[in-house]
């Protein structure tokens, strides 16, 4: 698979290994095991005895290393062989991969590439996920579609009135793909989709979230930072009120290849206001959880298809593809670089998001 | 594979595009989606969407159009794009193949090949599914079998007291095989396989039909039209009786290619009597549809057989092979004259029947 | 595959054709259909019907004759055929190969090499599973692995610990890879893996079978004969009794390949103690068939991996596997052979066990 190897991807939520679990989980076609150490440290491994190539997730963890369920042989958070029943020698072979895993934002980040080229300040800023200012809900869906066609779904701000018709879209909302998008591309990897639409009527999902009934202002901004972050950038306020107040949602889309036609896709829902209400939190879980429901029905019917007639998508390009034809064309060129050149070494935007909220908006209305 | 592409197939049954429904239908390797418009129009179209290949009957019916349930494109029935939300300008491409669809006897027949060369008038007649003076209880089987297999069943008057066993083979019928068929090709494309039965004890069924009890005459004519009609002419009169006034049934087998190893099996057993017994139609179609469901089962496994072994049957030819295999024989030429001759169109002969009954069987027992 | 043809392979239990059972097993890749005459003489056929490829189990039996379902075809215990329905003459090919079958200590023998080096003088001599002095469990196990993983599994002495701990390992059987293991290559397809355990503590299991409490001396010896019999002794005895005096288990593990990835297990432990105790022949029943699920799970796993990876195992070789390892090569050189000179014939060992009871463990212990 044409996968950016040296980067680092979203392995789990950290809270997945809290106690003594053990997370088994295929990522960019490996098998992966992955613990916390009673010392706190994390650990990934390759999900495979070196011996018979039992996954090792199908014995036990004894302490803090993983037992094989054939013959006992057990390994430290390191992949280092620490007992091989029956004799005293270990075989230097005798030993698991292992890939870093590191704790960020309340997620575990695996470097799947060189392992000597793995720098945690690589890592991303996608501090909405786990933050004093931002409260999220947060989910996983197990999606059935090639991880670039994940994408490309997320970056396409027009599939809402039809996918969506019975969660974020509705009666108004059927002229969303009316108002212009602007894509532009802010660096090496990273794309920003932005559309305003003033002055439209609230859909019940945001009335109730604003508890106003009238009309808003409302922006969505579609960002993918390559290789396998998405975020959209949600803002709504009632039209007599400042864009600087405005409630803001930061969606978190992290997808990690499972394997060509799979994709793990965890996801945060992070917002700026009302941070201590549960209700709400569970409410946009349910919400947001249904929505991606709604995703994962076409996206396994558009896989199928491609498979189908093994063709690519799109056949003939609409508008509503310009962001994810650019998107794909940013890591196309990324994963070139690395295949081409031994030396190259992918450096994210670390920032991704604009931290003022976009005013043309409120100036548009002015001059009206 | 070795369809012949430039013929007619029995796409679907008229009413079932009755209301406003859509029927979506993979045929001869390629998925249809057929509807109605409300002017009378019948259409059939490729069911995929040209933008990002999904189904268009995965989508939704909008008055007499088909929308896209993923960015909302709509297609009218000749395959135009009339709405591409987002944009006015509609690229060409964004077009989607249409068939031409015939409606004839009660069915719609598809054209799958050259649009340039359809042609209705080269439709065969096959009548007794709808006419005054025939009535037909009618069915669809889907079959896991390669349509030629199917064929090859349905030309073969050999298996009925072993496969047929619980349903049109009884007891008396142990030795219908013993029973000659003349076989005779009729045309390019047409063959009958014959086969007389005078003076036998009535099986339960037809037992019933007649309502008579004592011995009777009876006729099979297994009729091949390529390249996908077969029909069986089956005639019963009591011995003491006229064979002019035998009560007979037309089974209209239409059978399409779906893929490889799976066909479409549209039937209709059509009578020339008791033509307003609605308890019969139900009893005909019950005892019908039990007799295919025994086919089902055998094609299938023979399908199953032939795939593991990698082996075209009949491996050994034996005498019941002989209809099957002249009946191949004659597709086989018109395929490959297809292949060979780019100017070549098949013209199946439209008579396919013999109007008057076969007056042997009379006088052979009046020979006695 | 890599079988050894020119052998002789369980294909069944010989009471698995009592009355007019028709068995059908797929044996070394090819479909077999198994009967007993009225006569006594017992026949194996190619399941396949020469005509159109059914599966002759999925006919019926008639008398002494296989019918197929299709067209009603006879088949007699030689692969002749007696009877084609609609014709006299019969074509010398409508036949059925049948392969040499020899019933021998309870077992059905199958040959699927050429057939004129059938010779039944080469069933080696297993008689523990029918013999006056010995009391069989017997069982089939149907296991998803490849032959060879099953072979391996057998000679391996070192997995107890882990895949039994519910069944024939516990707490102190923790250790039992501690205890070497002697492996003695005994002719040209034999092997012993041979330990001993002298005074450990009685498992729950034996203590039951030997109604005695305390230590005992426990040996195990595992063997292979090339191609497809395992043969596992165990033998336990109070520590102050005498070893000729011990309760023995001959094990007999009867494997035949079904596919590349699929094998027939069949199984019996005979002893040679307490020989009309029912209740005890079901416990060990139970108890066998128990730990051999245990094994299933664990080999099926395995052969996923394996295909998974496209790997062989061991990837690293660890003691456990020196008995699995030589095994294999005996059998890879009988292959090879095989495959390079016609002329060969492998002739195995008759006698596969040790009839005295090995005597070291008390040697030992009087010596300490």
């Amino acid at each position: 698979m044409n996968w950016l190897k040296n980067a680092w991807y979203v392995a789990a939520f950290a809270n997945e290994l809290d106690g003594a679990r053990v997370v088994a989980r295929k990522l960019l076609g490996t098998a992966v095991v992955m613990l916390r150490h009673s010392d706190g440290r994390i650990a990934a491994l390759e999900d495979t005895c070196p011996h018979r190539l039992m996954p090792l997730s199908a014995g036990r963890r004894v302490g803090d290393e993983l037992q094989c369920g054939y013959h006992g042989m057990r390994f430290d958070v390191n992949g280092a062989c620490t007992l091989a029943p029956g004799q005293t020698h270990i075989p230097p072979k005798a030993c698991v991969r292992s890939f870093p895993l590191v704790q960020r934002h309340g997620l575990l980040w695996i470097w799947m590439g060189s392992q000597d080229r793995a720098d945690a300040r690589l890592i991303p800023d996608i501090r909405w996920n786990e933050h004093p200012e931002w409260t999220s809900s947060r989910g996983y869906h197990h999606v059935e579609v090639d991880f670039q066609l994940a994408i490309d779904n997320l970056m396409d701000l027009g599939h809402e009135s039809w996918v969506h018709l019975r969660t974020i879209g509705q009666g108004e909302e059927e002229c969303i793909p009316n108002y212009p998008v602007k894509v532009t591309v802010r660096g090496e990897g990273l794309i920003h989709a932005h559309r305003e639409m003033p002055n439209i009527e609230a859909p019940p999902f945001f009335a109730m979230i604003l508890n106003h009934s009238g009309r808003i202002d409302r922006w969505q901004t579609a960002v993918s930072l390559s290789p396998s972050i998405c975020m959209t950038d949600v803002g709504i306020y009632p039209v007599d009120t400042a864009p600087e107040e405005a409630f803001r949602g930061h969606v978190l889309h992290l997808l990690t290849p499972e394997s060509a036609t799979t994709t793990h896709y965890f996801w945060a829902f992070a917002r700026n206001k009302r941070l201590v209400d549960e209700e709400l939190t569970q409410a946009v879980y349910q919400a947001v959880s249904q929505t991606f429901d709604e995703d994962a029905v076409i996206l396994k019917m558009q896989q199928s298809q491609v498979e189908k007639y093994g063709a690519a998508v799109p056949r003939v390009a609409m508008r509503v593809d310009e962001a994810p034809i650019r998107t794909r064309r940013l890591l196309e060129a990324l994963v070139k670089r690395e295949t081409e050149d031994p030396g190259f070494i992918y450096r994210p935007e670390l920032m991704i998001d604009d931290t003022t909220p976009p005013l043309a908006m409120a100036q548009a209305r002015g001059a009206q």
